[in-house]
């Protein structure tokens, strides 16, 4: 894709109810430390940037360092002034409708966490109930939650860089969702976080579903690396990538996971981690592992890698289904009703899921530094739900290492991060990964992949 | 009307967007200090009150003393539910529609001031710029701002005790209102805040106008006092009656004065206090004073009343028509589209009247305990908008005297307030309270009104 | 009313689906007897004429003798440019948007009636099939029949011309059938035509319901002694007053009867003769009789005369309750599900009541001429249901000398109707006639009532 | 795709407004010559069998001949039965969506055309201002025609069958159209009918736009080759072949040809005649040819024909865009514009183009027989537009011999048809048609292309 920049744009936000005050304004425009221009500038760009095919996000802020964005108050609402934008979030100068909505929800986000969230003393967010608290709030401002629907959200989790047939593949899971009316829930990225999105919205147009929900979840770290694509109808920015899991799984009715690479992997440990504490053995929870006809030798390792550090108990919860969209489709779709009246059963909401128990050691911000990355306990002395989420914050941390602009940093200064931990495990991660460079999954630009971590087996 | 109480029901919020987190739905069922529950109970139940002919707040809470409300969080939502409400609020057992809207944004309001605007920290409550943000922030939560419209707002203000024949013209000028698209909104009780809207609820059927908007403002206080008729679509609760009286003038776009008692002699001396201050000279915010053929006399009153006063500057902002309600009509219609051009002229938002200069002295709660009526300083050495100010709160304090439950029990316990001031400022004050004890304007029940104020004309 | 003309004026079809081709443009210019331009005229200025007291057709045409309408088909869509017609209709030179709705019905019906029903031979207008199913053809063309709804409309009848009390009481009807979601049906005009809806108005912005419907049917003879008033939201306009009868019993599931003159005595002439026909007799058609505390001496005479006429099998069909709207409304909204099941058990439509049995003799459309009126039979030696439709005649034709342009006329040039029948019956219906007369219900100039009509007691 | 039939099925009309008098239901189950049942049967085949790689209309109507419908009137409205349809129009037993509105679209039509054009009367089909008439009524009813909107409807024309390359391009198409909120309408079938459809789809799924129009105008002869895809919103089912191409003139804004077989010869020139007639001089129809990067060498050919057969004042007419989509979109917007003000400097309606000439030789419905095809006259001694005329009949009985299941019929039983004419115009027709062959743009099972013609190049 060509690099053009669009000079000066004006936009408002048409048909919504965006209303700021003066002081609101002058946060957003602010530099300063204490001010939100710096992050809003950087979400703002990577929302411009969908449908550019790039993941590092140091990049991204370098290429286009003319970038600005200015917020205004009068008259008949806010006025949003972008400078130097990427060209392609234009048609004929006018910025895509879907992006401008994209912009005003960065807004209201970054605005929410800040002032009502994590400024406001309002959530206590050392304590786990205080955590998830301040999701539902974020959730609820963002409008997330609706009231007087049925269970239908399958969030779909898999990788960014996937080659061409997984995305088809991923387009035909979405289109026979889309068919039954369920609704599509991703990171909001490229690869198997769109080909959902865009096979569900054919299938809603051909059942003449307008009110089709394509929910997008992102964190500043991660939004640079997977622009939201412009199918997303509801984008919602967590504060990180540990609330923004939360979310998913507080959010979402069912989860169908398609092949991908470290993050993928950080996504199905976060979830193994849940649903193997003693506390949620009840807890409705449908998880189908899903992939095109050649993906039986990946899942196969997968599974492989799982049952050798979490056992059986954590393969037991893994249903693969491979080459088969329609039956995907069909199951999560019964599911939903066993979703249905688990919650009316245990007098839980529909639309947020408050009897999942998620440990504090899960919800709590994870800095992949070298030091906590090579603190990582990687050994089996602990219950597999302890393990599942130390091996989460290991992948975790690679994939900030690969695609985010301060993990990218740190490996540019420091070299790879160490990890240790058993040497059956280690070795098993080792080949996993190895596979996924194989495999090119690490990052889009495949050519050529440094590790940005380094795995000891313990046995040199 | 008859008093007979329902049982128990349970409603939900239905096509709102309404979703409570556990933690909220225990606020509001709290009866301790800390909780929700009792300021809850008040307003819900005058909310369901309404239509009944009292205006004693005291009086309706002994009334049904069995009244109760809870709140769920479960299923599809929310579930409230409510125990010995009045009768008259349900139809063939259902509650009806318009009132099940009134205990949402009960709920709503009252969250929302406590958890985000008076214990969140975020708003300096002492600052005058402190005030106007909270009172922005929980009218932006009540969506009261609608972005992409042009100024359109009505405010209608008078008596809530008015005969028959007032009643029917306030009701004319809101159909004349009406059929010119314009929006009203009122304190939301009986009288003239209930007539302009049935005029326009008629008138826009007309018109065929669905998105009319019927404002009312109401405070935990005075609700009791004037419970929201059915047709108010819009309710919002402020924490008090000072940012109640500053929501009217920053979200109104022009106020129309019926004839009142001392409620609407607070309003515009409030009113009259905002724009005799120098900083607000150049802002328009159209005012007219209006009444049936017989009010002629009253207005006479009135202009003399502030004649003396606060002098000629006052009375020269006072327009008063005379049994006209087209030609009011034409000129609020007009004056619409001046104060559009006054604000686009400023880059002022269309929706909130950031311009307008407010004293902090107008905005700070006034207790009217004895001791603070009788430091009211009502002698000409300030200017003018100062007194007007002073003025505001003697009749502020009169209004709780005669109708809030605090102020009731005040005078129940001390007798009445004692006003100290220049002679002829209190002679004419004194005159003026008497005619509207003449005219009954004082309290709906106007068998035997006995003065809560006693008046020291300084003679003695 | 003062008589203004408003100059020229040109209304487009906002928010309608209306178009029409060059063809259909040039029939309405068309001012010689094939066209349609006089029929148009004539609708339209009691469209426009709509509040003004006045129900004498022949005057109403002559006092707009300048009143004209073109119809072009350019740009976006349809103008129609109007001429001189009565200020009243408009509000600061806006037509009222409800009636250029009108305008624009009446262009439907007149259009769709002439091209598609009359002249189309698609329907034999002779039979009874047929003329049944040209009438569901134009009220299909009118969208008067919504699909996947279930029964809920009332049809009130009445007096136009009625005293202020009775007007209230039918406000308060139409009240109570509204906070029920009740949708109300009527003749269209002033008096009972107006007030349920006024008060289902009222009643359904309480309840916040947007999807309430004002039917209103009418034809051209009645059109302008009844112009429709601005609440009717879906009005169409039947060729003739037998169409007009029978599209009212085949689209209301419900019929509440006020007091009025010999235009309702017609309508309940009509009901009779269909309930009292054999074929009828499993038909729910529920049926009250209802008025103030004042209007027991009203009904009692009505049941003596029908008593007298068509017998006790025909006043059991009657239930008539006194003073209190929120009974009759229950009863209605009972009577609702009752109509339903039989719908349902009859394998009918809910939006078209097809099973109802009428005769042709009440079909063919009645052309009241001193002839016509002479050789009616108001005999007893006939069966109640063919006297009941012998009455309807004697009624609708004295009806047509009071208040239609074409009645008025022959009055004019011949004098009074004569009638011949049972000297009983010709006393009872002189008695009932002269109550009428003296209780102003003939006409709303009720100054100097002339009758119309002769009744020849047979007994000189 | 496997053949699978789906037992019986009662489907409603769903949101629609559609109702059915006892006696069009009658209409619609007679299987009598005069009855529709036959049509309704064989159009509802055809929808049902969408997403089929079939297009031989004979074929379909063998293989499922246990197919049947049957519609009932009752209770909340009509009732569609429908036994041993085939499978894949159903999601987990329900039929999709927008198939269900294709069969009431199809039963809509079916009737209307019927009862209200060809047996009404209302028009005189024999002349060319009848014609037109006919076409505005049936377009109007199905609701085609919007007013209050400005000119956006581009129309699409090219092949059914075409390689998978030309299928992606004419979905970019679609897709640069949509982004600038250009709605589509194509002849409803697969292939280039599809392709521009789905492309926008996805656009205005960004652009938020949940407005945007397909329109699909079909035949009941061509419809079981090209049955609609699901994505056409509004299906017309026009009652020839002329009137269908008419109605593409009329309601189009603007035409874009992509590259296809003899039908696409037909439309194209059928559009040349149109516009080379001397009375569209000044007429506005932007037309633009477009194809990928591998069109070129088709297009020249074409434009060769056309230049050999009609001169350089018909390829003057043509504008070709290869591989440049955006580009494609922009004209079109731009031309969208010119369109409008055209419109309106002749006072002529946006949503149907009264002003076109076309020759009532060009309306005629030309029946396909071995005779009529042999009396063509493909001389030159004619003008170019009559020339035109005549050669658009050959292309359409060429259709007719391939896919129509009469014109099958005729071939099978008396072999191909025979064409005569000019042998430099021959020739070139022969080429032509013969490329058709090797590019497989003839029929979808392109296996064995037997030809359904004999071209007398007259120099044997």
């Amino acid at each position: 894709m060509q690099h053009i920049e669009t000079e000066e744009v004006v936009i408002r936000p048409q048909g919504s109810l965006q209303i700021l005050s003066y002081q609101e304004a002058r946060q957003l425009c602010d530099v300063s430390e204490r001010g939100l221009n710096d992050l809003l500038r950087q979400c703002t760009l990577a929302v411009l940037n969908t449908g550019a095919n790039e993941d590092n996000g140091l990049d991204l802020l370098n290429k286009y360092a003319r970038f600005e964005i200015k917020v205004n108050v009068k008259g008949r609402g806010v006025q949003v002034t972008i400078v130097n934008a990427p060209h392609h979030a234009f048609v004929d100068g006018e910025l895509i409708v879907g992006l401008r909505e994209h912009v005003f929800a960065v807004i209201r986000d970054l605005l929410y966490a800040r002032n009502d969230v994590l400024h406001s003393g309002q959530f206590d967010v050392e304590s786990s109930h205080g955590i998830t608290n301040a999701i539902f709030h974020i959730a609820r401002n963002a409008q997330l939650m609706i009231p007087n629907t049925i269970p239908d959200i399958v969030v779909c989790w898999g990788g960014h860089s996937i080659p061409n047939e997984e995305y088809k593949y991923s387009k035909q899971i979405g289109y026979e969702l889309g068919l039954r009316d369920l609704n599509i829930c991703t990171g909001c990225g490229p690869g198997v976080m769109k080909g959902p999105m865009k096979g569900a919205v054919l299938a809603q147009g051909k059942q003449r579903n307008h009110s089709g929900r394509f929910i997008g979840l992102s964190e500043p770290g991660i939004i640079a690396a997977e622009a939201p694509n412009a199918f997303v109808t509801e984008l919602c920015i967590m504060p990180d990538i540990e609330k923004r899991l939360e979310a998913f799984v507080r959010l979402g009715h069912g989860i169908v996971i398609f092949p991908g690479g470290p993050g993928t992997m950080e996504e199905l440990l976060y979830l193994l981690s849940i649903l193997l504490h003693p506390n949620n053995k009840d807890v409705a929870l449908p998880l189908i592992l899903t992939g095109n006809h050649n993906s039986q030798a990946y899942f196969d390792q997968i599974i492989h890698f799982i049952e050798l550090t979490l056992g059986e108990d954590a393969t037991q919860l893994l249903e693969v289904i491979i080459d088969h969209p329609r039956l995907v489709a069909q199951k999560m779709h019964t599911a939903m009703s066993e979703v249905r009246r688990d919650r009316r059963d245990s007098s839980d909401a529909y639309y947020f899921n408050w009897r999942l128990h998620i440990e504090l050691d899960l919800q709590k911000p994870f800095v992949p530094t070298h030091d906590n990355m090579a603190k990582l306990n990687l050994y089996k002395n602990q219950p597999a739900h302890e393990l599942a989420s130390q091996l989460r914050k290991a992948f975790s941390g690679i994939v900030a290492g690969n695609v985010k602009a301060d993990g990218i940093r740190q490996i540019n200064a420091k070299g790879p991060f160490e990890l240790h931990g058993d040497p059956a495990i280690m070795r098993a991660m080792d080949d996993l990964l190895q596979t996924f460079v194989d495999q090119k999954r690490m990052k889009l630009d495949a050519s050529t992949y440094n590790p940005c971590y380094k795995i000891n087996c313990g046995d040199h």
